[in-house]
Order: structure tokens, then sequence, then C-alpha cells
């Protein structure tokens, strides 16, 4: 299933290699700790946003969490926050968040980024799931939180998701709930560090003058999506590789070509992240153009839509093949694409990519 | 503690960001599971590789295991096989391995490559204890079976472990074992398709005239060292990236050189894996200099000795710094080293790429 939606946030992601029902739809929120947002705008366009947006708590006791600090913002931690609250709708494409390290006088909790991995509990790490018991409050996109194993969202205080919000402001939403005094967890599948939350986190807690140290920030790892993806494909990753992201949401166009161009004339392994979406197939069709200027027709691309997950597919074609894949099922945000380099070889199902043992060893 | 051996099998390993007291010496043996090795040979140097070289099996009882098929080599399961038994000490840089598919007549096991995470109990994925629990035999480098919990290490029939051998010939015995019928995890820490031994199982299958089918051949993914040491550093990789190993030992320097190149004029976040060894200082000293062409002196680099172990060790410096620092106790071939971008900056002592929310967003 294809979406519209540029989830670059969540690109490392549950969906990227998961679940592919909800997008992400890109809107900010009132914060609810202690912040007065002056914008809240929905940036992409979703058929179902208006049903599917709407924060939710666990917690039927929102006063019991040590959330607001000095807020002059009338909301609570529960309740419908996309799209909806908004005090200054002003159709700018612009982002405001509200709350800065004054509006609190809490002694500040720890914020931890935690990486689930693929998608599915068993691909969750042990520090993963003991960092998500220990926090008092854990913040996610709605479709990761229900990856979390019961036994630790019960534990939680309150869990803060978004169906259908935005990455800035829940990304905001843990760190004032930080910086209120709660332990937070702010979850994504794959790895923190991909496509994902931890420098987002670090950008919006130096905007709001606080600091990494207040809150203890930490980033607890995943195993990102092209690990998960590579696993299903064989062994296409065991040399060089790169990542690069076709989504142009947050990185120009002519930076992105210009990256493809420079990976593709050498003998790099390309993971492409954010392949295809309706609003930007000539992304996809451009890619596709640059990588066959440098690489034969034939070289074998291994093509994983949410690898481990009841929709995955799996798909081993060769790169004259992959541009037409474009209008399939199979490739949409939620898939990741892995390039062979012009060594690596299919055989019995699986993508190979010597790492050139076969050099120096006779077997 | 530096060492003079490119392990880059176990290049995305425990050593990597882990422990870094044992060299890996790349030293065939012959297979203990039906087969008979027609050459055995140190091919690298190590001071103590007399007294280390040496597999062990924690099963008393070899006769146990179902281990041999139509096996025309004496050796049993345990003792030691490192450079002691060879039949054919030809001298010559190649490595054999022996056995094939036709010196086997039982129902084949499972092979399953288990990636361990960053080297520590806590960094493994449930899936992958749950793959050892699982397997009748365990084989890996010694320092990453003491990685595995007890448990899980007990439960097994057996654990091969080489303390100084070569990825090759403990691959191709975890492959054997599994011909002979027996379900069989090899492990590495890291991610099995970072620089690692899922490409190798593959090929030496495909050498054995095996097929990775008859074996159920799965990897296990694991959080990989580029990902854990990124997490120490704070959120350096948000961004499009790459991995480049400066271990020369399977991949010529040229290429390395050339990849470098094409890398570094990009704003691509670069890791690095195997940095520096004693007999190729030259490599570290010649990547320093490309990435200089192409980077300012300032840029930011985030280095990873150890990450999350005992002898962890953390520092953010600059690129005009990093070439004086191969001479240190913090750069060696079990160090990871981040080279920002051209955005990437320092902020509170972590490394933060920005995504490029703060073209869109106002916060």
């Amino acid at each position: 299933m294809s979406t519209d939606t540029d989830s670059d946030a969540d690109g490392e992601s549950t969906s990227k290699c998961g679940a592919s029902t909800d997008t992400d739809t890109e809107t900010s929120s009132t914060s609810k700790c202690g912040a007065s947002s002056s914008s809240t705008e929905s940036e992409t366009e979703s058929a179902d946003s208006g049903s599917k947006c709407g924060a939710s708590s666990s917690s039927d006791d929102s006063s019991s969490s040590k959330c607001g600090g000095s807020s002059s913002s009338s909301s609570s931690s529960s309740g419908s926050k996309c799209g909806a609250s908004s005090s200054d709708d002003s159709g700018s494409n612009e982002k405001e968040v509200g709350a800065t390290i004054e509006d609190f006088d809490a002694e500040p909790g720890q914020l931890i980024a935690v990486g689930l991995g693929p998608g599915h509990p068993e691909g969750m790490t042990e520090r993963a799931k003991t960092a998500l018991l220990e926090a008092d409050h854990i913040v996610g996109y709605t479709t990761y939180i229900e990856l979390i194993p019961d036994e630790i969202t019960e534990q939680a205080d309150e869990i803060y998701d978004t169906p259908m919000c935005g990455e800035v402001s829940r990304t905001e939403e843990s760190i004032d709930r930080a910086l209120a005094g709660n332990d937070v967890a702010i979850v994504g599948s794959g790895d923190p560090n991909v496509y994902a939350l931890a420098g987002l986190a670090l950008e919006i807690l130096e905007s709001k003058g606080a600091t990494a140290s207040m809150v203890d920030f930490e980033v607890v790892p995943g195993v990102p999506a092209a690990q998960s993806c590579a696993a299903r494909l064989g062994a296409p990753l065991v040399n060089d590789t790169v990542s690069v992201s076709l989504s142009d949401h947050l990185v120009p166009m002519p930076e992105i070509e210009s990256r493809l161009h420079s990976v593709a004339s050498e003998n790099f392994t390309i993971t492409i992240y954010n392949p295809w979406s309706r609003k930007r197939r000539e992304n996809f069709e451009k890619a596709c153009e640059i990588l066959l200027t440098h690489r034969d027709p034939d070289t074998p691309v291994g093509i994983v839509h949410g690898a481990g997950r009841e929709d995955e597919q799996v798909m081993i074609t060769e790169l004259g093949e992959l541009e037409e894949l474009g209008e399939s099922e199979i490739i949409d945000m939620t898939t990741t694409i892995v390039v062979g380099t012009e060594d690596t070889y299919v055989w019995d199902d699986r993508m190979v990519t010597p790492r050139g043992y076969e050099t120096k060893y006779d077997y």
C-alpha cells in the first residue's frame, strides 16, 4: 500500500520494514507540557487524517503526570492535538515549537531515544526493553507504540502516541515531558540515528535553551532497516555500503542526485530508503536512471517490503527492471531497496556481495 | 591496544566496539566435520598465537555430536586445530577448505548467522537469543562466545570457539556441522551483513556443492558498530551515510581511496571501520589526507573505542587533528570513527548532523 506522505523522521522505522497502513502526517500541535504553540499546520494531505489524527494517552489521570511546568497552554496531556488545538493557524509552512527551559521549574527527568529495531518485539534489544520499562512516559507514533509488548507499556505511567501527527511536535512533547520532571522514552523503529529522531531531539533541546546533559540524553541503538532487510535478502551488504533517502522533503533533490552519481560510480552497495511516493515518483525514476548510467542493467537489486511482518514481500530483481516496479505495490515509502555492486550475484535466491575472501582463499 | 591483524570478517564485531585484547589470526584448520584440509597456513603473525591458538568444545563427549558424515579426516570435534593438524603445510597464501556435500549423508540441520550486537548481552535482540537457544552447536570467535549469557551457552550441545583462528575455517566448521545434521548458529558481534560472516557462509556453502536452502540458511540481524558508536556520540548519522573499511587485506587500497574521494566530496557522514593497524598505518594517513582535501579541518569527528564496554573511550575531535591520533591508543582495529558532514556540529559534547528539519520548521 502506498502513501503520499514523506515520514522521514520515522523513515527508519516500522513502516520501512513493516506496516504501511498508516501515514504519519506532519502536523504540529501545541505542546502539552508547558509549551504554547504559535502555529499549527498540516503540511501534507491525507485522505483520512481528520479521523485518525489525535493524541492519545493510556493514563486516565493525566494530572498524575508531572507535566506542565509553568505552562501557558491550557491543553492537558491527553485529547486530540493534531491540527485541532491550534492557536494560530497561520497557513505558513513553518512550525514553531513553544516552551523553553524557562517555562519549567521541575528537576528534569531523563530523555532516551529508543530504537525498536525491525518492528516485531523479537527484534528489540534487551537494553531497549529495559529503557522502556524504566520510563515514566513513552512517546511515539501509534504504529510503533503498538509494537511494544503489553507488559512494557502497562508499566508506564503514560503512553503518548500520535497516530497521524508529526515527528517535530511529538519530539517536542517528549522533551517537554522530560523537562517537566518525567523520565521519558521516545521510540521509533529501526535505529534512532538512521533518518530518525535522535538529531531532532538534540536540535529541539537546544532551541529550548536546555542541554542534552540536563535530561541525561541517551540513544539506545536498534537494528536499522538496512540490516533487517539485508538479512532477508542474504548477504548483500558485507562490503562498503551507503544509505541514501530519496525523499526530497528535507534534502534538495539535486543534492540527492549528486550523491547517487558519486556512489553509483564506485563499488558500494546502495541501500535506498523512502524510495517512492505518489507525490514524487519522478525521484524514483531519476534514481533508477542515475544508477543505470553507472551500473549494468543486470545488477542484482533486492526489494524488501515489511521485513519480518505480516505484509512482508521480498523480491530479487535486476536494476534494469527496477523503474517499472515503482508503480507496483511492492515499492512505496515502506520499502527498502538494496542495489548490489558489480560483484554482487544471486545464488539460491540470495543476494551475495563478496567481501573479497575469494581473492585470498581457495574454497 | 593495537594489533597487527586485520580481522575483517570479525570487523563488524565485538572488537569493533569492544574488547581489543585478542587478535583473530587468520589460520585455516582441518575441518572437524567431514573435511580433510589440504593446506593449513597461518597468514598473519602474532606473538602469542602458539599459546592461544586452538579450538575448544564445551562438550566432553564429542561423539554425541552428529559430526562427521563420511569424513576422511580423523580429527574429532574438539582439540587444537589451528596450525597444528595440517596435512599439507604448503606455505602458500591460499587456504583450501575440504569437505563437499558428497561427504555427508545426514539430513542437514539449520545454519543461522547471528549478530550479537555491540558486545554486551543487553545489546542482543530477543530473536538472537532464541536462535542461540535453539541451536545444537554455537560456533564463533572465543571473545564473542564469551559475550553470550551462560544460560544460553549451557543449553547448547557444543560450543566451538577458536580463540586465534580464522573466520574461513570457523565458517567452514559451522557449515560442516550443519551439513552433518546439527542445527548450528555461527555468531559474530554487530551485524552478520557488515564486514562479516553472512557472505562468507554463502560462498563456502556454494563451494561445497550445498545450497542455502539445504541448511535453511538464515541471517539474524544485530545492531551494527556504526549504530552502537553513533549512539555514544549523539546523533551524527541521521542523514545519508556511508561505511568504509580501511583494511586493504581483501580490498585493494586504490579502490578504498577512490571510494573515500567520491563520498568525501559529497555530504555523507562517513563511518570508518578497521581504521588503523601497525602494519598499515599509511592507510589511515592516506584516508585523513583524502578527507582533508574535501572537508574543512574543523569538521567534527567522533572516535569510539569499545562502546559500552569496560575499555570504552569516546572522543569528539576535528578532522585536522585526526591523523596524529592514529598513533594514540584510542585508534586501532577496534575503533570506529564517524566523520561528520559540512553541516555536522558539536553541541553539549554531542555530534549532531541535522536531517534538514531546520529548513522547514522553526524551533
